[in-house]
């Protein structure tokens, strides 16, 4: 029983690695057994299909990044600055990623979505409830912003939370086309314009 | 001459629909053939490869968008009615591509950025020049704007072009992951909150 979970763990993170640096459809399933170093017959005994190894992909990649989201926007910290951690984070995500394999990986969500939506209904389905749940996150700090007077009272806090995951999504495709990380530096103040935020002198966009 | 060349374009208007349906990766060369309706033969008379082919699908499809996007955003309308009439025909476009396959096809650019740009570094390129394309055409119309008082004076410009289009591109990739063009509708308000706009009565960005 330790020895099979093992095998599908292993399976799970090459896959999931070789679909951040490939994508879906460039792999094939003897690939990433050879990656994982488990025999092929191993890989069918787990998964049913490429297909469900990449729902399986998805959903332990958004378990990941789902507490990672909820412990920097649910933290004690003035409502501004947990969305600045948030966009500090996901820049260093992307910096990681140059750092070990040269190239930035981009968002696997944003990736899967632009390469599979069209054609596998469940990914879609998948990637819908995803996005929506990071908007949902982001909503609940954009409104006690709001709330606080740190976003103008006229926004809708759905419309904003929803332009700052685009905004996100955008810059991150720039980032993997440009390889260069730096490109999110601007998330920053982006949000803080899209959410008509007054500019303390404490929350200046600026980088030391 | 008339028909090998019409043999060429029927290739790349296959491949060029089928791209924007389905991607790169997924497709084969016998598929393209068969939906161009050309023997295989022809394919590699006009294409070295499946590479080949991308990038002059790739060329043509910026060569049109190209001409567009000059045209719009080098009218002689107010610079910002400009970029809402840009991000009008970007709307349409995904409307269209929902009428006419059922599926709104997103950004052939983006889709191809996330799928091949760290794969094959010739795509990137040509990738790259668009995106910088795109922010140049934008950058030209913001600063007209700065200078006619219609954007803030603290923005820079360049910053502000690249937010545009990646607010584009994210928006568009929600559009296609939940079918919907309408995500783009709040492409105007969000540009508006990136260049730190006035919003005269006449600009308002309700819809009716």
């Amino acid at each position: 029983m330790g020895r099979t979970s093992d095998a599908r763990n292993k399976i799970l993170a090459a896959a999931a690695a070789l679909i951040e640096q490939r994508g879906y459809w460039a792999l094939g399933v003897a690939e990433i057994c050879a990656a994982a170093g488990v025999p092929k017959g191993s890989f069918y005994y787990f998964f049913e299909s490429k297909q469900a190894l990449a729902l399986a992909v998805i959903d332990e990649h958004w378990e990941t990044q789902r507490r990672q989201w909820e412990a920097l926007l649910g933290s004690d910290r003035d409502p501004l600055q947990r969305l600045r951690d948030l966009f500090e984070a996901t820049e260093e995500v992307q910096r990681a990623s140059r750092r070990k394999a040269g190239l930035v990986a981009g968002c696997l969500f944003g990736n899967l979505a632009l390469e599979l939506s069209n054609q596998v209904e469940e990914v879609r389905l998948r990637l819908q409830e995803i996005f929506e749940a990071q908007i949902d996150l982001i909503e609940r700090v954009v409104a006690e912003a709001q709330a606080q007077g740190l976003a103008a009272a006229s926004i809708d806090t759905r419309e904003a939370a929803r332009s700052i995951v685009a905004q996100i999504e955008g810059l991150v495709l720039l980032a993997k086309l440009l390889n260069d990380p730096a490109q999110l530096e601007s998330l920053w103040r982006n949000c803080l314009d899209l959410l008509q935020a007054p500019r303390p002198a404490a929350l200046d966009p600026g980088r030391p």
